[in-house]
């Protein structure tokens, strides 16, 4: 059996881990990247496309094998194409219409009686602290801060003089919470019944961790584009939390999408100094931070004691779906 | 023979590392985080406290146990009832009272001829920059810099005013060092009589770590919340005073509270831009900033080559003890 | 057979891997780091020097052995001394001369089609932020950053005035990209005829990682000590082109110094929030960011499903041309 991916964001950690599993592995890649993917052993077949048409063909043209999604699937493809994919899907496909709809987003955690930051919908609302972001796993391309009305609505001119949106719809206006974040990474087995903790990481973002180091002020434009990962653990006392963060979430996901979460996804949270967890964002399949744990995170370890990435992770718990004849199970 | 330790902290390492080393374990808790100490297999026995007393007679009703304590054990329970334990404590147990006093502290680390911050003991003698510290492991909460006397006396009369604390007393001021952070972690075997280096850690503090962020300045008062921690390795070359400061601590000790460190200690330093370290206060107990290298750190695998937590290491040294007739020698 | 390095920067990482590999390990150590290196089992050998002229005939006086340099070197002998090396040295030791000058050094990068930052010949050039730094592995000692002439002047003035420099010969003054520091490591294997990117990581900085968390302004002189690295993964789509700068510049050394890189290197690059790689700088040998990477790192566990640090991977690589008669290909 073939586990396939598309070739960006986790797919080499996708595809060890399935390797890992043995599993035969497919990535669908663009032309510019064959050559980078050919360097890795553990990529069995190269299906190279020229146009996302062309991609989405590729993932259906093989027989036998499961596709896993990443969280830069919808941005290449588009959910249209992502639509037309016909064979299985690892996770729950009914979830990415959710994903790409920041306030259907945004309810599936309040109704999981997580707190999250105020949203605003009126730039006239608006009485602190605010970050605009651009929705889709753009990576934080276009975000930014504003303290005040005034300079929300420079901003957002900014983007429309740029013509990097086209309306105010485009943009979400989220309260900014003062604190440190941590992005809570985790795995739900509908086999075993479980949510693990895969790990925790930081975004390393450009420019604006660069900026930090410079010993003056304000002169510089700050940017959020997600360049990288730092690993992170957090304090032992703040993860019953996060971990009924996690369950309220996979609960809430199988009444209102169901059959719910299926593997792994991400509480992208800011702790606060009274160590409360508030949570912006989730992303419902796995994140590029991940990928700091290809031989296993501290918390992996406390379930498997052996390396255990998230890519390995989907390849075990298919192999267990297939043992117990329960694909449909983690399959849509 | 049972390892057991309180639920919190880096319990999870040190019952997870109990397991790998053949012992039964069993956690004491409240019953808040029962149900989640239950997602982990490793640990055999769950004993739910109710109030502190009752940990206390949990802690003393396994026959046959080792009770590990951690960096959060005096703040739970008080010294008065961690006097109260019975079982052998793996460790020198007569530290405790050392540790919760803050110029008895600071003067182990002075007898080892380790280089300290200056501190002051009355505000007028303050002509630097300082950081107010509140004793016990409170995590950073109520730390705060003061540039001068001025700023020292508001932030000491904002504490009073918030009731955090009563009198003058309950405060550290000490010189703030200008460097980075570096946590050593290390571990002393009385039986192998030898300092093995476990990692280096930097804390990640909320909110000061998210403020660095900001791209404008001084608009919100940094707090100091121990969130979580990131891993760091050192230059080699810093490494050979490092482990000249911990000898010195392991043999002070010995001298002054026998029979001296029993296992993990931590030297909580500044290096300055002349690789100066500077110690501005110790653990002598396993501390959070393990729980990063529940795998092995990069200096745990240059003496042991398995995967080798300060948990495991803990149980490993029980072991050792155990088959050398030795267990009076690293417990107390 | 024998791997030999000289105490310091990688030495417990090189020798650690080369006794996994099952070599005989010897170093060279000044006296007062003896003790140091001693607490490790891994180190068979011991030669004590008392001055570097003592250092190079240690090296030369073991007997079938091969001697791996470092970051640290030319800082500790000098190129006049490490010529005088006789025994084999893993790796081009033509590359040396070419690293300890700046000019050459940064050729090297744009004749590999490698993005490097502007260099300014003369101080009236500068028309934008640059960084003054010393050459040669100073670690950073000495750096300042310089947003205009009359800046870059008082900072230059200053170093002549301390006597830091002679002359402005000594110094390069090289636009500041803003954006995230990023250094890639990199292995060249001249057998297996392949790059393999062994990790990545930030650079821990004394006093400027520590200023940032300073809620204040401009007020203490920052300084650029390396101390300590970081960890860090990049976002999968920037490796194509991280590995294509490697490739290049693999292919511009074996053209221009022959036999070209062998074994470890490092980019040290900036990522602009455009994800464009910068780089700014190069190493031709083990840089000390590997360190961090003694179990291996995310990338090296793509390749080898084992732990694999560059300083067992320089030992493989000498292990498998010893099995194919081709030590000459890897050693000058």
């Amino acid at each position: 059996m073939f586990i396939t991916t598309l070739g960006s964001h986790s797919s080499l950690q996708i595809l060890h881990g399935a390797k890992e599993e043995k599993f035969n592995t497919a990535i669908i890649t663009d032309a510019k990247r064959e050559s980078f993917y050919k360097r890795f052993t553990f990529i069995d077949k190269y299906l190279v496309y020229d146009n996302f048409d062309e991609a989405v063909n590729h993932i259906n043209s093989i027989n036998n094998s499961i596709f896993v999604p990443h969280g830069s699937l919808i941005e290449y493809l588009g959910m249209d194409r992502v639509s037309k994919i016909k064979v299985p899907i690892f996770g729950n496909r009914n979830l990415f219409e959710w994903e790409s709809n920041q306030k259907k987003k945004m309810s599936l955690l309040e109704k999981s009686n997580i707190k999250i930051p105020e949203s605003f919908e009126s730039i006239e609302d608006v009485d602190r602290l605010v970050i605009v972001k651009l929705p889709g796993a753009k990576g934080g391309k276009g975000y930014f801060l504003a303290r005040n009305k005034s300079e929300l609505k420079n901003g957002i001119n900014t983007l429309l003089e740029k013509n990097i949106i086209k309306n105010l719809d485009e943009i979400i206006i989220q309260e900014y919470v003062i604190g440190i974040p941590m992005y809570f990474q985790f795995f739900y087995s509908p086999i075993l019944k479980r949510v693990e903790l895969t790990g925790i990481d930081i975004r390393y973002e450009s420019n604006i961790d660069g900026l930090k180091r410079l010993p003056w002020g304000n002169e510089t434009e700050p940017t959020f584009v997600v360049a990288g990962n730092i690993p992170v653990v957090a304090r032992e006392s703040i993860l019953p939390k996060a971990y009924e963060y996690a369950d309220n979430f996979v609960e809430t996901t199988k009444n209102i999408v169901p059959p719910g979460i299926i593997g792994p996804f991400s509480l992208e949270s800011v702790v606060t100094d009274n160590l409360d967890i508030i949570v912006f964002e989730f992303s419902g399949r796995i994140v590029a931070g991940t990928n700091l744990y290809i031989n296993g995170s501290p918390y992996s370890w406390l379930y498997w004691n052996e390396p255990m990435c998230v890519g390995k992770r989907i390849a075990r718990e298919l192999n267990i779906a297939i043992q117990q004849s329960k694909l449909d199970v983690v399959t849509t």
